[in-house]
């Protein structure tokens, strides 16, 4: 009998994961090598950003991203290529913002800003108040209403440095752009300025959603650059009665019909199992939505185009999904499970790539413990190709909601050094994504699906 | 007895690195916290790349560098702050390099070339021969004389897109550059053309070292770019009888006087036993040398900087050092080695920063096996701040020639899919370093060099 079919038999006899380890070392470095080699996640990720560009939910860009990643799906190889349809808000920023720090001696210095995600513009005069600065949102709340009515509040909660994830540091300086509009209206305030969150100190403000309280009128919202922040701040001491001006021109429309956009290859002996892998299709509308989200959409696109190229056949259904509106509402994540729930789908297995197309160093996960002790075993046959590490925290935003069907879920940790620098700014470009890194992220995902597809969890 | 006391009488009466844990981590996070909110290194660094720039042994910006570096050195805190003279060779590039592919339809096409460090320049007419295509050094040896004689060999090696670590693809591929022009030489070429060694496809040329064979003349020598490498490979399939020609004006002056610049902070306890930790301080003359090796050196001062400004006292004596001539003669570290010999120096530990200055990923040593199971236990410690493996794998090049001695040896590994994009190019900007990188380079550095510092190897 030849050496090949002892192995399969031995291969066949067993259910526990990283038994294989031949056939799945071999399969994986099949995958690995056509990825570097011959990958098309580095072009498609210049098309999406060179020949399309900004995406965000409901505007024409995120249609024509539609229709050209549902055409990268097919040329990938995928069984099956369809659009899932979902509405989702159509914000609209209108013409460039502006304003300015008008000190006391009259002088004025322009500043670098952008509105808000789905933040109200100001009217045509725009808005002009003293500012008042807090470090955090407790701050705002000892202020209270005699502080803060008629004022603009300024959020100036810098990332933490410290933090080795920069995400860590996101989390918990995020709080002034998502909630600090809401907090700020409750007090009467007329504006809000945030600083962007940032890593770097720079001049390019940094978007992103913010929030209103139905309680309270909604009020205009900004960030500044980093570093027009620290200017502020300094000015700020010398000048208490300085006040900033600016002017917004946003709006929310009405809802728009948009896709989610899916391609299959169907698993051989357990079709009905599926394995999603996925990254999000919009992007904000200041850069070209490279690191954010590009990267997973195209890293995606690349496991079907990597299984097909190498001739693997997996055994479950693997689904490859551009996920619409993750920015400003996640209306592409709760399509997906309302028609996974409704069809009565059997998800088993998800994983989103949603924090850059850098480095992968490790995946996270969120699943039961045995589980996570059946894929810990794989990570020797992942290490050669630069994840280190498995840990148990949570996945990505537009997969949590098929938790409510008990599916495990996970997603790629590349190295964050370097997102925050770009992150939902004009500097979010393809010129900021390695190619090699690029490709060494969908590499680490397409090893890891493939496992999954191969032995279950 | 206060538990702090408690603790240190524990701590004194072990003598295996990583029982002391607690302060061990202690100290590690002040090191860190300090360089990550107040680190220097990329100030520095910007200094180094913007206001010196380039810094080819023995040019007078090598000098300045020197110059700037003993000033970082003093700032940081160094006791002592000295000058180790050495003898540099000093080539130089002259005018820019002209070259470009003449069709036998009489159409020329312009090439992106730089001339080979240590080269010799053309004549001052160039030189203009057919062109022979190689993909590797055996395939030369197999041409021989009758095929080469009277021709410019081109070596078109790329690198090696699948090796995870870069280095491994140059190490491979680089034999063209290094000994290409020796070997054609013994053939009669009358000149070599070296695809760059580049991850990258641009438009970029990247110099570096060659040798000659003293047995044959030395022959011009030249890098072209990885486009123009394709491109005239892809030529030379329709027109066997395309040549090229190129003009470089380089010339061999001279040695000249040039110096390792050196910073130490002398042990409490052990200030005999030398811990160097250095980087180099000479670059290519064609870059502003910021990933190679700006990088290794500020984070090298940094080391003192940090150790100083926490008031932590190293019990051996811990040397920052800039070597001169890494790039095209070795002659820093070799003068390093014969003054350590000379004066009986005790060199227990070296660690060589020269990879660039991305996100620390790994340390490699060159020690005996029973050290290295000894540093082994430290690698929980670092973990937190991004080092996740040690591996017997060499050092650094400045630092080897200690192995005389018997020093332990070490360099820092960061993320390599950077940095040949870069590497011997005008691209080894400062704009190429991220901020949050070069630190963590440093923080990692720092916290090894600590627990060497503590309790020895």
């Amino acid at each position: 009998m030849p050496r090949r079919i002892l192995l399969l038999i031995f291969c066949l006899s067993l259910s526990v994961p990283g038994f294989c380890q031949q056939t799945d070392t071999g399969s994986i470095k099949k995958l690995y090598d056509h990825i570097m080699l011959r990958g098309d996640a580095y072009e498609n990720l210049r098309h999406l950003c060179k020949q399309i560009g900004p995406r965000l939910s409901g505007s024409d860009n995120a249609e024509k991203a539609v229709i050209a990643t549902a055409a990268m799906l097919k040329k990938a190889g995928a069984d099956t290529v369809y659009l899932q349809p979902c509405m989702v808000p159509h914000w609209v920023r209108g013409a460039k913002e502006a304003g300015n720090i008008q000190l006391s001696n009259g002088n004025k210095i322009s500043l670098h800003l952008c509105a808000l995600g789905n933040s109200i513009g100001t009217h045509a005069a725009g808005v002009l108040a003293a500012v008042i600065e807090v470090k955090s949102m407790e701050t705002l709340h000892l202020l209270g209403r005699s502080a803060v009515q008629g004022k603009i509040v300024f959020f100036n909660i810098p990332m933490n440095s410290l933090y080795l994830n920069t995400f860590q540091a996101y989390g918990e300086s995020g709080i002034g752009r998502w909630d600090g509009p809401a907090q700020a209206a409750k007090y009467g305030a007329v504006g809000v300025l945030v600083r962007s969150l940032a890593s770097n100190e720079d001049d390019y403000p940094h978007t992103g959603s913010t929030t209103y309280n139905d309680s309270f009128p909604p009020i205009p919202a900004v960030a500044i650059s980093t570093k027009d922040a620290t200017l502020l701040s300094n000015l700020l001491q010398k000048d208490k009665a300085l006040s900033v001006w600016f002017k917004t021109n946003c709006q929310m429309l009405a809802d728009k019909p948009s896709f989610n956009v899916i391609g299959e290859i169907r698993g051989t002996e357990y079709p009905d199992e599926i394995i999603t892998v996925g990254g999000h299709l919009d992007s904000w509308d200041l850069g070209e939505g490279a690191h954010d989200d590009g990267a997973g959409c195209v890293q995606s696109i690349e496991v079907i185009n990597a299984f097909h190229q190498t001739g693997l056949r997996p055994k479950r259904t693997i689904r490859a999904v551009m996920f619409m509106n993750e920015e400003n509402g996640g209306r592409g994540g709760d399509a997906y499970l309302a028609f996974a729930q409704s069809h009565h789908e059997k998800h088993v297995f998800a994983l989103e790539s949603d924090e850059g197309g850098f480095t992968p160093r490790f995946f996270s996960f969120d699943v039961s413990s045995s589980s996570f002790n059946r894929l810990a075993e794989w990570k020797p046959l992942l290490y050669p190709y630069g994840v280190y590490d498995f840990v148990q925290n949570g996945s990505g935003s537009d997969i949590e909601p098929l938790k409510a069907m008990g599916t495990s879920l996970a997603a790629l940790h590349p190295d964050s050094q370097r997102y925050f620098d770009v992150h939902h700014a004009a500097s979010d470009r393809f010129e900021s994504v390695s190619r090699r890194e690029l490709l060494l992220g969908a590499a680490n995902i397409a090893a890891l699906i493939y496992l999954v597809s191969e032995h279950g969890l």
